[in-house]
């Protein structure tokens, strides 16, 4: 990701999963249009989401963080990106200010052109408003000129909500619906690696085939695009455009 | 806006005036990128905003309408666009199924890329609300094959609220802001034209400018885009796209 | 109410007894402030809120709308107010051009200083919605030169939601807390006119002291001000001060 | 539907499809527990649901509804359910007092134990929104003692949305999740008589894992209930129990 | 709270008199139908809600603590509840994650079919909203495979909120109501222990009466229960049910 | 600010400037109301809002903090008010106890009529909500009787959010405007204090012009009110009156 010609962005996933099925197609497809992608994993989601692995008894909280490593690697590189690990904890997940400037120096590093986290309410997880809140924070202090001055700041990337597990009880809606379709092989592959959530396989399968009859139902059914599958983005900034179309 | 290797875009306007002051800035900037851009305008505003006018004293509904007519297709020409008048009243505006109808056709005839009109809601103008959803309304029918048979129907065009005179009192929030400001100075020369609401000329000037920091600031200000003068949009359905910086 | 020397207020109540249960209190208030006070029944809620003289047996609806204005004039008499009924049915109600002009037509010859009417939604009763919405458009044509031009136009009267039945359910909350305590008796003798809804008495006077304990909190415990009942109102438009304490 | 000694429901339907996308479960399982399960379609759905149909050329109007109602009525006789035909058009629907009659007239023959039927908003459908109002206004009519006086008014029977195609879109959101899994063959039975939308069978099947899961996920994945399938729908008003568990 | 074969609920209750106020007509109803009822007081609320105590003068902390516990014990009593204090501190409440894991333990041990706590806002008072966030994100934990591996983890149950002080300003909004006619007599009896804050007795009354004529408007008059008493709860989570009725 | 015998109010302002471009019109205004007006700077805004100090070169954060405090200092008193400065950091603000504590003990010596902060929403920022946030229980600790006991407690007073930069995006919607007309001049001189932050001097002059059009809007433009410049404000509580005009 230190590949200063090209374009990068950033996801930032409370536990070590959520970047695949949530936005693993976004990751894929700017992948392949030549975006350094770049996720950070807050933790692990050794505790709550690991039911699987503990349940396969002789376990440790190394164990299970170390093989859901594993995972979470394969899938990134499947995808085409970096991935680090700031290993938090989760269940509950707390940021310190030390986690916040880490962030924030992540952000500077990366200079993203856009950046992806979770959505704002979950009153099924509460790690997942955690890690958005501290990106949209970490954020304003990486655009601050006080904080270590001289470096860098970052301009103003577009920060998207990604997809939650039970949208409307988050009061998620997406505005934007983001064709994945040309990377849906890849996505699913990488979906594949996290074999301590298999229920979960087809459960974001369909999720992307709903999102992508609503997308192709948003151009029209009468347009030339051949949308199948898509992810759901909410924007937390309104985008600054030339064209409306 | 029948020439039909050009692309299309459609301004629905409660009043003659509203498309300059609310949407000048996409006109012009949109016919400038070769957009055919073509407005319906309701009503004149003939009762509801000509207060100079009918000051004047001597004044009947007639001599109203035209006077709010010419000014209409003064500022219609110096941004680019046709404009036609339905001519259905104002103050309160209401319209029956024929005017659902006329309009779907002209949503047929145009194909619209995009479509803009009003705020869903407007404690302070019964019309403005009223033309928003006699535009979603035609918009519907004029997708629907059992309407007119055989006609090409539209696909479907993103829709859009330009922003309201109090955008807070109307629950309407910019999740696009349009940057105008190469053709700031025709939309101002257009605002010009509308000589019975001088008032205004300098209130809608100042939220030019206000939108302007607001872009800017949301590219960042590192930002390398000369912002000065925005337009703000509410989008009414999500988009598709591929490609999320 | 012509008497043109008096501050003067309207309120627009959708069935006979609405404006008792809902805004008595201010009404009898305003009226002892001096305001002339002018109340519009749109209906006589001859059938939807008529139940008890409806099992009475032997009714036609001119019998229940008789007795329905009787305790109406009674109520409005002892709250000080004037009273005219537009007669324009309930369950449901509809509201054409000529019963929104007449509306504006009261306004513009009352001039009122503010506005009271019921709340913006109401899933038990389309009526109330109803009535609001008439009142906000007829007072919006009521301010427009274009209308009966030479006419002395209305100003800008603050317009306030007063209390339904269920207000979580009706979306509505109060930001104002009108101290009746000075008039309650007065209200209370206006409500026992009320005879055909009985069961509302004491649910009505419970909402008064709800309120008014409500209204003791929102000063603090420690104020002088010795608050025993008290109306909730909504306000529709932003209110134009000099002073914020 | 007659049968008094039966518990009944009743189901508002915009179009001769949507009872079978969005309630047919629900309609197969109360049938199952001895509900007499009664569906009100307002349209055929001909203009604006109809596109396959109209896409085959020679055809009309009458043809259009004939071919619908003959589908609804077999997908009504799998779910079990009686069905009456408004037929008062689509795209644009509108409804006039006498439909309002009509229908507080099957609520007080029925006299339902619950009545389903769309979503507040739909900016994708205005015809889904006009039939739950339509359906609540004709409901606090039938509840009236004064619309047709002595006849039996109808009790408080609560009001559910059902789910539209894009339900953030919709501001719509589940507070019920109905475990349908026992009738799922009948429903998707029933959704395969819907010849003329074959693109959405699949679409709807996946609605209803979707909502499976995410039921058994609010029942706990430790509970015995093996649910796969589910319908979500949204309440118009508090329930009243007492229990809470 | 131990015994097996019974089922059980929760209660979190802010300060310890919130309970009796709030939910104090759940906890004797469920207690009435079998269930163990356990609550847990998360301070005395000896700072902020003690004020009758505090002007008796030559008062200390502690002994204002102490004769909360009584009046908190004595209520539970008469509810047929047993209770826990765990004495965090009010006026600011502050909960760390050792707090956090405790009411989680509690959870594990209780094995709750639903728990109760406040509204997620609250304006007057900061320690309810983190009342039900330390209740929500401590239930997520009990639900953890990876909190204490090996432990019985707790199924999904029904997260409900009581009713606040000032509902509408709280924007709280009740989707069910409780029947607590039955035992009205226990909670009074539970209220009138609450002798340092008698002021709120006949508030807390009407608020019962007030909910219970609007659960007798929801199911309608013609109905055959009797319910002169109610509570409002605001449910967090979708409800699973095969029955609409 | 100590003298008894005035009234007085209080700003809460995170960074050292925002009490200028947010409330200064308030301020002089009541200050020349006769008001003691003091305000209290969360942090000087020295990592944040001091680009232009930080780009000069040469800087430390106690050479921008010191600049700033002149820069607040030389504001406050134009606007005739006192002023402290907490320090408390800022990017990322934070407060603990002893903060939420000493501004509680400011509002028990201050007595303030009422209060001015931040918007509770601000995604471009997250020290605004924390400020109002952390003012919101500070007030509530000042009024338990149990916090110091046997100190003079504060009353409820009434408070207010002022103006966000990005109103809509904070979910800001005024309910007051306030003419400042009459101390503007006052309010541009303290806005010119501000050396390091001149780009927004024309942004918020055109934001007291727009709220200054909305104002004379609505009170109607027939009043003899000539009100040029205006602040918006939004009250977190309903306000308590006899006069609804």
């Amino acid at each position: 990701m230190n590949d200063s010609s090209k374009k990068t962005a950033l996801v930032v996933s409370a536990h070590s999963a959520d970047f695949v099925w949530r936005a693993g197609g976004a990751i894929a497809l700017h992948a392949l249009q030549g975006y350094a992608m770049h996720i950070v994993c807050l933790s692990f989601g050794e505790r709550g989401e690991s039911a699987k692995l503990w349940r396969k008894g002789e376990m440790t909280e190394e164990k299970v963080k170390a093989a859901r490593r594993e995972e979470a690697l394969a899938a990134a590189e499947i995808l085409g990106a970096s991935v680090e690990f700031f290993d938090i904890g989760d269940y509950p997940m707390r940021a310190d200010k030390d986690t916040l400037f880490r962030l924030a120096d992540v952000m500077r590093r990366v200079q993203p052109e856009f950046v992806l986290s979770h959505s704002l309410k979950d009153p099924y997880n509460y790690d997942h408003p955690l890690a958005i809140h501290l990106t949209q924070e970490a954020r304003i202090i990486a655009q601050a000129e006080g904080y270590k001055p001289g470096e860098k700041i970052v301009a103003a990337p577009p920060v998207y909500s990604f997809e939650p597990h039970q949208p409307e009880q988050c009061e998620w809606c997406p505005d934007v619906l983001l064709d994945i379709t040309e990377v849906w092989d890849r996505k699913y592959a990488a979906i594949q690696c996290m074999a301590g959530q298999e229920h979960l396989w087809e459960y974001y399968t369909r999720v992307a085939l709903q999102r992508g009859v609503q997308a192709k139902r948003n151009v029209g059914i009468t347009s030339s695009k051949n949308i199948v599958y898509a992810e759901g983005y909410q924007s937390i900034f309104p985008r600054v455009t030339e064209n409306l179309a």
